[in-house]
């Protein structure tokens, strides 16, 4: 799979890349990120992405032309699937959308920044807008990072285990069961009974059961979907 | 204000940090960000952090002790509002949580990392549990990244222009009109003429009539809050 993402702050992302899961998988080529700088699309001298809002008002606005000419020339390159515009009024990421776009092959991940970008490429380029929680950040590339990461580990042997994601949250519409490792007893607080049993069968009827028991009580609106 | 974070994997925040909006607001003294590396709390020779969990299965989980001793120092040196736990079946982390936590002095957030932290943890030290969202990404620094910025912005003085934060989406339950800037004219694509109108007080009616038509369009459920 191969991500695209355009950023108007690119920095924003180089401590993303070189973490572990993701830069294993673009090790082993399961995964290629690929980020393009939208200042080297920008105008004149000064290479300007930005500039005021038509109408007034506060905040600046990425102007149409260098992200026109920076979207061309990715689309010269490259099939989409997808180009996304990541926002806060775009249609909410969850997790059956990144098992959908695990399965795609290219997409192109546009970030905003400041107030945003110029409403003529969302309405002639974009073809998704997501938004990855109902909550306003300084720009699009940590929502891209969002993005890249909860699809990119789900890409078949990015884990290395794959049934890993298969018992995370949402995976099976339920939440997961609580988790605890070594020592058994801390601080006089103990690990479950049944999870030093050995049972296999008992622990994962527990594990169903937590799950369960954690989702009517913390998120009943997953059990109605 | 000052945000306290422990991570298993710090590096993952570099380059937010250095971010433009946060490293101001850091200079300004108005924002105080503070990382723990969780392998400084390490057990052993080779400050083990994780260990595989109780009961068998996939992932590692982060171990209660090193936890434990590194969350008793932080409550020494600071008297926290909040100690948060990043985590996908946590409260939904939206602009008016954001908005209140930004009124608050002290907040210490820990990420989770592989399956999570143990559970006796939750249970005993964390005061709220926090989600950015439907999905399941590889670790709690980038969650933990993206409310320090959602926050950490509407600190009063961290954005230049205050305005700037309260015409985002949901700051009044209203997703944000579309921004346009220069040129008026590109590809044959206009910039609706009222904004090129000057009349001000045109140019608010049309932008409340627009932020309404796309609320109403793409998220009625937030107008019948």
């Amino acid at each position: 799979m191969r991500i695209d993402i355009v950023a108007a702050v690119p920095s924003l992302l180089d401590s993303f890349l070189g973490h572990s899961i993701i830069q294993r998988a673009r090790d082993k080529g399961l995964l290629t990120i690929n980020i393009t700088d939208l200042r080297s699309y920008g105008l004149g001298k000064n290479r300007q992405i930005d500039d005021y809002q038509f109408g007034g008002g506060a905040g600046m606005v990425l102007m149409i032309e260098p992200l026109v000419n920076c979207i061309e020339d990715l689309k010269a390159a490259n099939q989409y699937d997808q180009i996304i515009y990541v926002t806060p009024d775009g249609k909410k990421f969850d997790q059956s959308m990144a098992n959908s776009m695990s399965l795609l092959n290219n997409i192109l991940i546009i970030c905003g920044h400041y107030k945003g970008i110029d409403q003529r490429i969302r309405e002639h380029y974009i073809t998704h807008e997501i938004s990855i929680g109902d909550y306003v950040i300084s720009g699009g590339e940590l929502a891209a990072a969002i993005i890249a990461d909860a699809v990119g580990r789900l890409v078949p042997g990015v884990l290395n285990d794959e049934t890993s994601a298969l018992s995370d949250s949402f995976q099976d519409k339920l939440l997961a069961p609580p988790v605890y490792t070594r020592p058994a007893t801390f601080n006089g607080w103990d690990v479950p009974n049944i999870l030093l049993s050995g049972h296999e069968k008992k622990i994962d009827e527990w594990r169903f059961e937590e799950s369960l028991r954690r989702t009517q009580m913390l998120r009943p609106d997953l059990l109605e979907e």
